[in-house]
């Protein structure tokens, strides 16, 4: 599908700088768009590429704008229009509505006429299933699962007893939502397991990714709060509860009865430790363990670089004698003081 | 179902202090819980909330008995009273014996008649399904796979040709046990896969996590000693063996022949290189590198606490330079000691 | 299936030294192997089982060969020819040719005859399955995916649309190749998604484990090249490339546009953050951080061991420190030039 620049400053609130009859029928980077594609500048890091681009047109702020050398559409937030753009020109294959005849939807459920359910798909007892839902195929839905509105669930999701998923919410193949809480008490020699009998709840326009993992609450629910997204193989723990736009990065893990605030944002492979609090708008950069409630928004870290092998060896060795290398300095200054009382 | 507060003192050996004809039929949170239900202590952390339950029962210890406002079911060890009252007052809904209609079991195999084989999953040939197994939704078992009486799989769990599963073991969904073992042989400018041969043999009661990985032996097993709780997310290489009663958090990987001991306590997020020997009773706090052989039963620690950004920033610069902050502490040493002998 | 001792001699280029009419029909480990048995000594920290083996034979180099209590097969790369006997001895079951009835096969996807599709498969829209090409049960394909000559999809693997796979490769069960790239942008109070619509490119012989999951590009593709090995859950993000024969340990994360060169080694644990540029034959060791490009081959540590928890407190709180010890220094130093300037 084709639309002109002008049908697009239009429709998308830019400023046109170029002729509005070029047609664009789809996107592309700047280093590798040919004519026909729209280009988006968003990161300065590309502006080198500008220069040089065979896009048709670029999208960009008004500070690049005067160095496009193509047609320009020109807006505030370049990135966030580019999304936009990138979805009307290329929308998704529609799926069609209804259930597959190797679907199973239990008699008890009630699943919207317009959505549409997947070959191998199992849809447990008493669950509703929204309009224009989309169910991949061989998802696992277990009973009293709710979906709204909208919702899409690639390949092979899982959704344990009494999920809840707010409208648009998105689920990447292989994430598991509602898996038993990691509880045990421990008796005698051994364990024993507590039964994990609250739910997930979901909120709207959320994003779960590929292999992402949500354990069910011990007794009351996880809640993951609206509009928050998290990447692929997280693991949320029971009783943690994620607050509004909150961001998360792939491979992050947050122990159980954690609260993560609003707008925060926890790069990858983060390790947080449970019965925290963490206030809203906190940033968190990658690798860091958060093992401390944090009541201030800002940023924080705890990852080391890494660095050449040999010159690692050498300082871990150092970091392994910390202790007593400033106890060597406090001999020293002990000394400096006697030796200046002596002069 | 609701049972009066004297039959549970009987039944889980309670001492109650309050009235015996009251009845509860469900459990619930110190704070969240509404008359009817049943709540616990057991970490004093918790206590603060005692005075305000409106739980109709509390079960805790003797030394919290006192401050209870309500009917007290003391015990010992309150948690693992609750986890088994729990397990009695919410019952999981029973599944129904005998194999799905949509589920395929290779005429080979011999399923127990009280087991129930969910919709999709596929059973291999020689597979051997214990008393009352309950196999979930698209869960695939290959060749020879035996799995013991009362296991429990979820939805769309993996189990590789050979695996073996003791009485009771739970498993979670996306749980994959049986992938091969990363091995290969540098060979020209590539690698050459090497077979990987080996099973995995899990014992009794145990758990695994949400998407947990276990991998093969290469020639010999990979052995999960009876009682071991296994969080989501955990990677187990080949020929790793855990020992009885162990139980590893979230997102922890073990890397290929290592061997833990018994009543291990292993956080999450922790590293453990390969071909090491962790004894009994090693406790590994979250985010640790282990990369040396344990023979000493204690607490071991690897993860450094997160800052704010600008104070790590300048803290992680003076770890690069740790080597040269010591060398001048040296060169101090030096001249203080030269000028104590010129005095 | 047995072989003897000339065959293997004759057939894998070893030079043997004992009776080639031995035969031996299966692989064991030094310490294990049972008569009948061949074995393989590669590593040097095995070289004190070489004494006692029960095994027929041993594979291994000219060095350890004049301690080999058994007949010996000698070769310079014994863990190699160790790969490929191991396959010859132990050849996995063939799978039967053909579409499993219970499989699902768009009328579009062509299909190889000598290829195997297994029970619960789902083959999307214009879908090439190469010959002798293994497909398990209940993956799932989306559209235009394909798949190279005698590639092998274990149980539950999913791969998104437009997903190309080169010859040999094979994947682990529960893997995810071609799920959305993590792409939002932020607009007003919360994100919009970015569309992804690049694919994932696979070369030939590349292995990808259990649970690891790669996002399809943002616009332009994922790639992984030849002879690439990744192990269980690792994490490759949108638009990351990874060159040729580069081995990647479990549990390992790469952030969106990194690319990594060829014949790196990247230990387990490692998180790689985005738009870095990693050279060839950089070797990265267990839990490091790489947070900038690396452009000189060799190895890099970001790791720490851990320690006894009470030293480890003790040099953490050194650490949290560190400015003020550097300080201290700085004034001691100070104080010591002026000293010796008095005197």
């Amino acid at each position: 599908m084709g639309l002109t620049l002008g049908e697009l400053a239009v429709r998308f609130g830019c400023e046109l700088r170029g002729d509005p009859t070029v047609m664009v029928d789809r996107v592309g980077t700047l280093a590798g768009a040919a004519p026909g594609a729209l280009a988006f500048l968003a990161n300065p890091q590309y502006r080198a590429q500008l220069a040089a681009t065979r896009a048709s047109a670029v999208l960009l702020d008004e500070a690049s704008a005067a160095s496009c050398p193509v047609a320009a559409l020109v807006h505030s937030n370049p990135y966030a229009r580019y999304a936009h753009i990138a979805a009307l020109l290329h929308p998704e294959p529609p799926a069609a509505a209804g259930v597959h005849e190797r679907a199973l939807v239990d008699p008890s459920a009630r699943v919207a006429a317009s959505a549409s359910i997947g070959p191998g798909a199992i849809i447990g007892p008493r669950c509703t299933i929204g309009e224009r839902v989309r169910i991949g195929p061989s998802c696992v839905l277990g009973a009293d699962v709710q979906v709204g509105e909208d919702c899409r669930l690639h390949a092979r999701v899982t959704l344990g007893p009494g999920t809840e998923l707010g409208a648009r919410a998105c689920l990447q193949s292989g994430a598991v939502v509602g898996s038993d809480g990691f509880g045990f008490a421990r008796e005698g020699a051994g364990w024993t397991k507590v039964p994990q009998l609250g739910r997930v709840r979901i909120g709207a326009d959320v994003e779960i990714g590929a292999n992402t993992t949500i354990d069910r609450g011990a007794i009351e629910d996880t809640v993951i709060d609206a509009g928050v997204k998290l990447d692929n193989q997280i693991q949320v723990a029971h009783n943690v509860h994620i607050g509004e736009h909150t961001v998360i990065a792939a491979c992050t893990g947050i122990s159980g009865s954690t609260r993560i605030g609003a707008r925060c944002m926890i790069a990858g492979m983060v390790g947080i430790v449970g019965h925290l609090d963490i206030c809203d708008d906190v940033v968190v950069t990658g690798l860091s363990m958060v093992s401390h409630s944090i009541s201030t928004p800002g940023v924080y870290s705890g990852g080391i670089p890494a660095a050449p092998a040999a010159l690692w060896r050498r300082v871990v060795g150092r970091f392994k004698r910390l202790d007593a290398l400033a106890e060597r300095v406090t001999r020293l200054e002990r000394g400096a003081h006697s030796s200046n009382r002596r002069t």
